[in-house]
């Protein structure tokens, strides 16, 4: 499986020439060759047994960027609910040849026969009551349904000088923003400050799923002991994967949402946001910096 | 109709207590007040008829900031290809009574009777090719089926000085990032770099769905004479919705994706990107910049 995810681990870049200009400048503008973050679309399969018939269908098409794809796939169907542990997966890999240009586009994941699928949630319809009305409180009530650990008590904390190094820590490891200045980042750190997984993607919620993907088939989930960095703002989704993961604190560079902190207040999460060197702010559980 | 809408758009803030860190000092952290943006849940449902039979459906859960809701489901649909005109649409409003804090999150559209709903396209089925493959090249086939402006022959032109001013003048209209430093803007500028509408979300995609809403609205499309600013990065989504929405200029403050860069090459559209005050870089189709 490593030699498959080196294989589609390829081509987060792609190059074009075009022109830079200066606003001032009376001169032509510079020719010149960029790289740019690869957008392509991901789609993921699921294979599944239903009343010992197999089924087959498409979940999902996402925009990501290519590399860590089957990280991706099974992130995103732990997150969503679909699936409960890594042993829940039979296979997971490339469907069909590749590309021309060695992309594949299509993962496909067979799940273990006897695993039950909610084909209510591969609907997608996890949001939506059964009345006409839906509502933050119903997300989050529907979060609260899928919610797997108790992160109220989680004992993981951090202190402000760890807390002021993320962002720089982060922006270092990301590969592909400096070539590109063009991808959301997640990383994974411990109590020291020390990051030790990074996953980027042009989607922010592409990163954070690669990012538990591989923690879901280290078998290393929950989270309890780490914090979630991200590059961008902090959204609904962002909290509801990190929940799923049993991760009980999540620091954004940006902004947060209202139902983000909601939901953090909800869960018992520690949600820091505008996170910069010298300062930052906490939303909720502000018990775990110390 | 306006009354509804202005009804939708309050509460696009929403405040917390939280606390304000330093790293540096090791005075306890200031308690503050803070207003975040708004994230909630808005469904789009539509009402249409197939073979003359009556028939209503969700089409799509987005996490949206309250606030023109109506421009955003009909913006949607016609950026999604579900609609080509405002005349398709019977009427548009909220589903149901308001929740107790009076936010509406459910709109309904219904359609004109006789007009054609692509079911293929309602299970957002359109980059997933019959065979088991998806790729850049069937995303941008796609695009191309639902094209309707020929964009190669658009004439519009803006010189480097109003691209440069572009940015500060954008900011200065996003009244709620103002507050919360958390949204997403899009702005619809003329030659003279005048920004006439400009609308937000925590979701970019959205943003640009509620400008293109309040146009199509206007039946003010396609948009040849005019370009789009948007705040954040140019994904291959934000880049088919200007092309539906026949505008052939579209600048961002950061970075493109490959596939958005492609897709603006195929349609002869004008992409800039990482749009400073005093510099950027254009993608493709420089000579509109003069």
């Amino acid at each position: 499986m490593v030699n498959v995810e080196e294989a589609l681990g390829r081509q987060s870049v792609r190059q074009f020439e075009i022109r830079r200009v200066g606003v001032a400048g009376a001169d032509t503008a510079a020719v010149a060759n960029d790289v740019v973050a690869t957008e392509e679309p991901l789609e993921i399969r699921l294979g599944y047994f239903v009343d010992g018939e197999h089924r087959e269908r498409s979940i999902s098409v996402t925009m990501r960027t290519p590399g860590k794809d089957l990280e991706l796939a099974v992130g995103f169907l732990y997150t969503e609910g679909i699936i409960r542990r890594f042993d829940d997966v039979a296979s997971v890999g490339p469907c069909g040849p590749p590309a021309p240009d060695g992309l594949i586009n299509v993962v496909r994941v067979e799940l273990t026969p006897g695993v039950d699928v909610d084909l209510d949630r591969l609907e997608r319809h996890f949001y939506t009551s059964s009345s006409c009305g839906v509502c933050g409180k119903s997300s989050l009530e529907a979060v609260k349904v899928q919610s797997r650990f108790d992160l109220h008590h989680a004992r993981f904390t951090v202190s402000r000088d760890v807390l002021g190094r993320l962002p720089d820590a982060l922006r270092a490891k990301q590969d592909v923003f400096d070539r590109t200045g063009g991808l959301h980042a997640s990383g994974l750190f411990d109590a020291a400050g020390e990051i030790s997984i990074v996953r980027e993607d042009v989607g922010r919620h592409n990163a954070l799923d690669k990012l538990i993907g591989n923690r879901l088939m280290a078998n290393a989930l929950p989270l309890l002991d780490f914090g979630i960095v991200v590059s961008g703002r902090a959204s609904f989704e962002l909290m509801q994967k990190a929940m799923m993961a049993g991760c009980p604190f999540l620091a954004a560079v940006g902004a947060p949402s209202s139902l983000a902190v909601q939901l953090a207040e909800e869960f018992g999460m520690t949600l820091v946001g505008f996170l910069k060197r010298d300062r930052f702010n906490i939303y909720t559980r502000p018990d775990r910096v110390v």
